[in-house]
């Protein structure tokens, strides 16, 4: 996910025993950073999730129908896990950054059931010094593992880092070859899943992997406005602590004028939001790609639409299968009355100041039996 | 609850795959409608009660106390519960409201407890077509039940709903019979309940069932402000996904110019307010018919009074005894500033706009032992 | 923690079933008080209380790590087990109190697990009646148990009373000989804690007990904005019914204009934001003193910075060692642009205005092995 937004430098304290985070010069290619404070997420990250977003999706909110699709249990929401497991990340990784420019390849390998305990570990995979020597970007690779080990969650995302000291040498310039998306074979669709006896009317939509087609879209009707307090809630949940969430007096002192909501909370909101229309999308089995187009802020509200851009089967399932979609997040204007993302502007293209998050990714849904 | 304020039309997506809810015509008596997603309840969402409301009830915030009665655990609070399960109607029966005009006969008739989830059904038991013939009268009775098919609440509401194709040809009128009041001897006293040994220091309150006088007023000291993150937090929590509640660009459109506050958040507020003076109300064991006569918004700041209106016994216990409880919602003054609900206005008695809540209900108190 | 700010005085409900509260003729030397509504705390809470404040100590954070160090389970945050146990106090004491004067002698005697039922039992200790006849200060050492009867948690407050019968004779005056900080010897240090194989990596910093300098001080970097919601939803979780945090159509009456921050809350949120240069401090051994410099509101943005006041040696420990810390809260500046806490003011050292909090506490460090 791309953002310009994040040229916010503050001043690192003057005591060594605060780290002042990490400058473009300290990364290493094929070096490895096992993230601090992993978390144990319980029933209380669960219900706030729901709390937070609004969510209904049915894998995450009811134990029995989780259960008779073969979960041992409900799984968290995928998004809750992925913003824990992400958050992590934040004071290695983001502190001194310019702009976080992009995801690539986030896959949800293994369910994560309350009680679980996620650690994160990165390694940088490519490294590329910008022409004007102060600044330059890092491409990182993310594991998330639970406490048994199992790797939960995958992705790769690159951000833009200041140097610091100007003199230190560029180095060798390596960009890795990155998929631009994950296709149906690669996912981790789990062995236990049998949703051949999925029941519709625990959704209320009848409406499965069948009967969407590509290229239709959807406009999801509700809306969600954004208090400042439910987003800094967010944030602090996920203990992602990127200052620009959570400090008004530092954010005055901006162009921004103001705190900026965490984009991975604005990826929630159109995931809750998105269910009127895709209820049976059980899981989100992969992210392909992701831009924050324009900053959210608090009392704006979400609304978003789905386009439907492509529809897979799974090697050996007939119960299930993949949808990919086109998610795109619009503040302070209904879904409905943006026809397309794009304006035209001094004969560019460019998003619509009012599109907010444009994001490519898959779902799983059950097929229609015999 | 009768509520003149939800007259909130908005355009249906024209995806067919986005429901556009029932309307008046899509009714039929008799007609059974499983609503979608059931909804597991933890220990977040006790927690997040108590965070949202300021709940005090000693059944609901202790287990060592709740054990000592008789359940096997703390029970979550009875509007908790009532919450989930009444936000599980809304899509099917609420989005084409144009008022939720009553409610009558909500019983509480099993205890929730973390860990259980509730599903909720509902049976059209009346229909009546205004005069107009653009929109109609549909009663309701929902039913929730437990993973185990355990019912544990049950209430009747009536809607008015629009029609959409106004030729539709009016159905034959049917009006159940409803009572005005749950009886002593209807009322669901859990068996395992054993209130001979109940211990008043864990209330801080000696005043108990034989202490209540008919016709006395307790004004609720504490008053308590809402915030619009409060409110919507809560409305989220219930997977309540009227769009009056959460949407601000919607609402701004509106006569009333901004979300209005949830009308089961306002009782909760209220019920726990009126903890300060009815700390032995154990559990609300039924309401009998409640009014929101006003709306309540962001900023408002809820103060309650309670009348008793009548004192039962009940058949075969002398433990355990029946409060009928008058619970008044005033905003933005105190309670003790304002001696009756209504006023005249052009001689005829309305509600004072500053009452938001008129609600009748029935609670169990211990009784004195010995 | 004095606290000047508190003078609200409401009218009491006339019907004796709401309880005033207790006037310092109320209170006899030796006088206990068992405190109403024990609480039961589970995960809910503890997801709550990372939402509310950030907090990311390892110790609360992450269960593995938890019993990796011999605890039986990742124990509840230190100050959500004094803000719950603490809040039970409030509507026997604090009702009528004009001011909140100081802290002594807090104690965090056992860990607090997530299912553990919280009591509170107070003990009047001194008293004084001021030399105006209107009011007294009482001390009283409160003591919280959990439901197998352990004490985890103990501390010693005093706040001066309004008399409500000015004819009340006074009593004899007492006052507590309290010390002036808990002594690492009386400090009750986990016989179960073994930090002997503590590993830095999950917090991120290799600074132990040993690397800390008595005199240093640490800015913390970060600051975290206060919303209305925020601290309502975290006094209300605390089931802390003080009206001045909540009732905002109270407080516009006062000289404050608004709602109070929670007190209990800004030291949360400090104690939160000094995680940044305090990673292993695992866990709060003692409050030796504090005070409430200024009063902090809505919107107001706090920032923190450590002062390394003393290092003990706990005897027969070689794991685990003690940092005593002045921690100060400043709102609305940078830590770092404040030199000092006091300023001159007509020849007189007051608080900075900016200045929230001034705590004095004592924390368990592990120290560097072999």
């Amino acid at each position: 996910m791309s953002n310009s937004q994040a040229n916010v430098i503050t001043k690192a304290s003057s005591n060594p025993k605060v780290s002042s985070g990490n400058y473009f010069e300290d990364f290493r290619l094929g070096q490895v950073i096992d993230h601090a404070t992993p978390r144990t997420i319980g029933e209380g990250e669960v219900a706030l999730y729901i709390s937070l977003t609004g969510a209904r999706q049915i894998l995450h909110s009811a134990e029995p129908v989780a259960q008779s699709l073969g979960y041992k249990g409900r799984p968290v929401d995928d998004l809750l896990a992925f913003h824990i497991a992400f958050g992590k990340t934040v004071p290695d990784i983001s502190v001194n950054a310019i702009a976080n420019l992009g995801y690539a390849d986030v896959r949800f390998l293994h369910p994560v059931y309350s009680g679980d305990t996620l650690s994160t570990r990165s390694t940088v995979i490519g490294l590329r010094q910008n022409s004007n020597g102060k600044s330059g970007v890092v491409y990182m690779r993310s594991v998330a593992i639970n406490q048994l080990l199992q790797p939960v969650l995958s992705w790769v995302r690159w951000v833009m880092v200041h140097k610091n000291k100007l003199e230190a040498p560029a180095p060798e310039t390596s960009i890795p070859n990155l998929p631009s998306f994950v296709a149906a074979e690669e996912l981790s669709v789990p062995s236990f899943l049998d949703a051949r006896k999925f029941d519709t009317s625990t959704t209320g939509s009848e409406h499965l992997w069948d009967d969407y087609i590509v290229g239709e879209r959807i406009n999801h009707p509700a809306g969600m406005t954004i208090n400042d307090s439910d987003h800094t809630l967010a944030t602090k949940l996920y203990q992602n602590n990127a200052r620009l969430h959570c400090d008004d007096v530092m954010m005055k002192q901006t162009a921004f004028g103001r705190r900026l909501v965490y984009g991975g909370h604005v990826i929630s909101l159109c995931r809750a939001l998105s269910h009127d229309g895709l209820e049976n999308a059980l899981t989100i089995a992969a992210i392909n790609a992701g831009t924050h187009c324009n900053p959210t802020f608090g009392d704006d509200t979400i609304y978003t639409w789905t386009e439907v851009l492509d529809k897979w089967a799974i090697p050996g399932r007939n119960d299930i299968a993949v949808l990919r979609l086109r998610m795109v997040g619009v503040k302070n204007m209904p879904a409905e009355t943006l026809a397309t993302t794009h304006i035209e502007n001094d004969g560019k293209q460019t998003y619509h100041p009012n599109v907010v998050l444009d994001l490519d990714y898959t779902v799983l849904m059950p097929r229609r039996q015999g």
